[in-house]
C-alpha cells in the first residue's frame, strides 16, 4: 500500500536471482528448494546472488510446496479471561523457542466464532490446533475438529469421537477440598454458579459438590445449583436473586472469573463482604486475584504450569508421539 | 497426520474437479479465478463439478494470487494484560463482523520476540498490523515497522517516524485530575511508579504528575518517580523500598495493570491497608477490577470503546483512507 516505505522498490523475485546468476528460473528453483540434483558450483552461484540481492523466499509459497508454516493454532473460548490468557502467554513463549509463532483467536464465548475460527486454522494450514472450546457438544465444532488433518490438543475438554491429546485440570480435588471444609464449618446451604454443563469443568466441578455432600450426610440443594454462562452479567443478576431468596445461601462457590466478578460486584451492591457477611470461594484465580483479593477463598491452578505443558504437549504430538492426557493439579486455598 | 479423520480421502484438487467436469486444468483455473473470458456453459460446468466434489480453494494458493488474507495481524505487549486483553477481544469481534480473521500475537514484554512477531505478520501477508509496542524506539522494532507495506494502526504509541494510524489513550486528562484531587487533599508525597520512558503512555502520565504539582506549587519528589518496568515483581520491590523510607510517601500512583497488582500485594504484605492507610490510584482498571477492589481509586478508560475504535481506523485505513489519530479518553474514579 505504500511501497516507498521499503525503500521504493519491491522485494526480489526469483526471477531476479535467475538474472543476477544468469542460469535459469528453473535452476533457482531447483538449488533453493534443495533439490539434490544440483551442481555444487551451481548452488554457490545462486546463493550468491540471493544474498547479494537479499532475496527472502516467499512465505506463503514456501509453505505451499513443504506443506509445513510452523505456526501452532490456539482457539480460546475468550481472550479477556486472564487465566486463560496467561496459559496463552506461556504456551506461547516456549513455542517460539522451539521455533513455532502462535496464532491466537478468541471466539467470545460464541459457538459460530468457534466454528469459523478453527476454518480459520484449517485454510492457514497451521502445523497443529489446541482448542479450549467454547462447547464439547455443538455439531458446527465437532465437524470442524473432525476434518483437522494435524495434531489437536484439548485445553480441560473431553470429546471421546476425536483422537486428541488432551491437558485437563484436577477440578474435582480442589473443589471437594472447598465444600468439606465449608460443610465441615457448618455451612450446609452452599450454593454453586457457574457455566454450562457441556464443558468438563462444570462436570468435574459438579460431581465433586455432590460427593462432598454425599459424604457429610446433607443434601445439596437444587435452587442454589445454577448453571448458565461464564459470564459476569449472568452471575451478578443470580447472586442477588439468591440474596433475595426466604433461605439465602451462606457460601457461594463461583466457577471461574467472570462469574466470581459478577458475584463480588452484586455482594458489593448489596452491602455484604465476602470476608464477614457470605463465605465466597473462587473456583480458578488468576495472575492479579492474590494482589486484588487476598482475603477471598479460592481453588487454584497454576496457569504457568499449564502453558508449559501444553507448548509439551503440542511439540510431542507435531514429533509423532501418540495421543495422551495430562492432569495438572488444583488446589483449595483457604485464607 | 490422521488421514483417517477427514473420510479417508484427501481433499478434493483443481485437478479432479477438471476430470469431473471433463474439462482442462487450465478452464477450471480460469472459471475459479474469475477470469472474464470464460463461456457461460463452462461456467456452470466448472462450478457444478467443484460444488459435486466439495472443491474449495486453497487459501494459501488464493492468497498468493491475489495478495489479500483477510487477516489482520494484533501484536500485543503482554496478552496477560486483562486490559489489553479485552481490547483485543472486543476489537477481534467487530473485525470479525466485517470479514477479517485476527491473529493475535505477545510479545511478552520482550523486544526481540516483538521483531519475530511483526516479521511473522509480514510472513503471513496480514493485510494490516495493529501494534501495541514494547518500545517506540527498538532499532529491530523500527526496521519491522518501516518494511510494512500494508498499513499500520499503533495502539497508544507514537512513531513519529512511520506513517501510521493511531488510537491513543488521553492520560493526561485522568492523571492531572487525580493528582490535583490528592494534592488538594493535603498529600504532598506522592509516588509514581510505572514503566519505561519510551513508551508515550508513560509520558503523558508523567507530564500530568509534573505540571499538577507545578501548578499546586509543590516540587514533585525525585526519590518517589520511579521508572522500570510494567512488572508486578517491579511493582512489588519498589514498593516495599519507598515504605522504608524514613519519609515514606502517604499516596502512590501506579502505572498499569501488573504494576498496580505489585504494588497492592506489597501493601498486603506490609499490614497496610489502601482503603485507610495509604492511597493508591491505579492507573487502569480492568474488567475484574471493579469487583475485586470496589473502594481503590482509579484512572479508568474503556477497553471495550478502545477495541471498538481500533476496528475503525482498521477497516478505514484498508479502504484507503489517510492515516489519522484518534484520542480516547481516561477519566478519574475517586471512591
Amino acid at each position: 500500500m505504500d511501497g516507498a516505505r521499503n525503500g521504493g522498490g519491491k522485494p526480489p523475485t526469483i526471477r531476479d536471482v535467475a538474472a543476477r546468476a544468469n542460469v535459469a528460473f528453473s535452476s533457482v528453483s531447483r538449488v533453493l528448494s534443495g533439490h539434490p540434483d544440483v551442481s555444487e558450483k551451481m548452488r554457490v552461484r545462486v546463493t550468491t546472488a540471493a544474498t547479494e540481492l537479499g532475496y527472502k523466499p516467499d512465505f506463503l509459497a514456501q509453505s505451499l510446496r513443504s506443506g509445513h508454516t510452523r505456526t501452532i493454532g490456539f482457539a480460546l473460548r475468550d481472550i479477556s479471561n486472564p487465566l486463560f490468557a496467561n496459559v496463552a502467554r506461556r504456551c506461547e513463549r516456549d513455542l517460539r523457542r522451539a521455533g513455532y509463532s502462535m496464532i491466537i483467536t478468541s471466539s467470545d464465548g460464541d459457538i459460530a466464532a468457534e466454528a469459523e475460527n478453527l476454518e480459520l486454522f484449517r485454510e492457514r494450514h497451521v502445523d497443529a490446533v489446541i482448542a479450549s472450546l467454547v462447547s464439547e457438544t455443538a455439531p458446527t465444532t465437532l465437524q470442524q475438529l473432525e476434518q483437522l488433518t494435524v495434531p489437536l490438543i484439548l485445553l480441560d475438554r473431553e470429546v471421546p469421537s476425536i483422537k486428541a491429546s488432551a491437558l485437563l485440570s484436577d477440578h474435582y480435588a480442589g473443589v471437594r477440598a472447598a465444600v468439606d471444609a465449608l460443610l465441615a464449618a457448618g455451612h450446609v446451604r452452599i450454593a454453586l454458579i457457574t457455566g454450562e454443563l457441556d464443558v468438563r469443568s462444570t462436570r468435574e466441578r459438579v460431581r465433586a459438590f455432590d460427593d462432598a455432600h454425599a459424604a457429610a450426610g446433607i443434601p445439596t440443594a437444587p435452587d442454589l445449583m445454577i448453571f448458565g454462562t461464564f459470564d459476569s452479567d449472568f452471575a451478578e443478576v443470580e447472586v442477588h436473586r439468591l440474596l433475595a431468596l426466604p433461605d439465602p445461601p451462606s457460601a457461594i462457590l463461583t466457577g471461574g472469573v467472570g462469574v466470581t466478578s459478577g458475584a463480588l460486584l452484586a455482594l458489593h451492591h448489596s452491602g455484604l463482604s465476602p470476608e464477614t457477611d457470605i463465605a465466597v470461594v473462587a473456583l480458578d484465580e488468576w495472575p492479579q486475584f492474590a494482589a486484588l483479593a487476598p482475603s477471598i477463598w479460592s481453588v487454584h491452578r497454576d496457569s504457568d504450569e499449564m502453558g508449559a505443558a501444553l507448548a509439551h504437549l503440542v511439540l510431542d504430538a507435531m514429533g509423532g508421539a501418540e495421543p495422551r492426557m495430562e492432569i495438572t493439579p488444583t488446589e483449595f486455598h483457604p485464607r
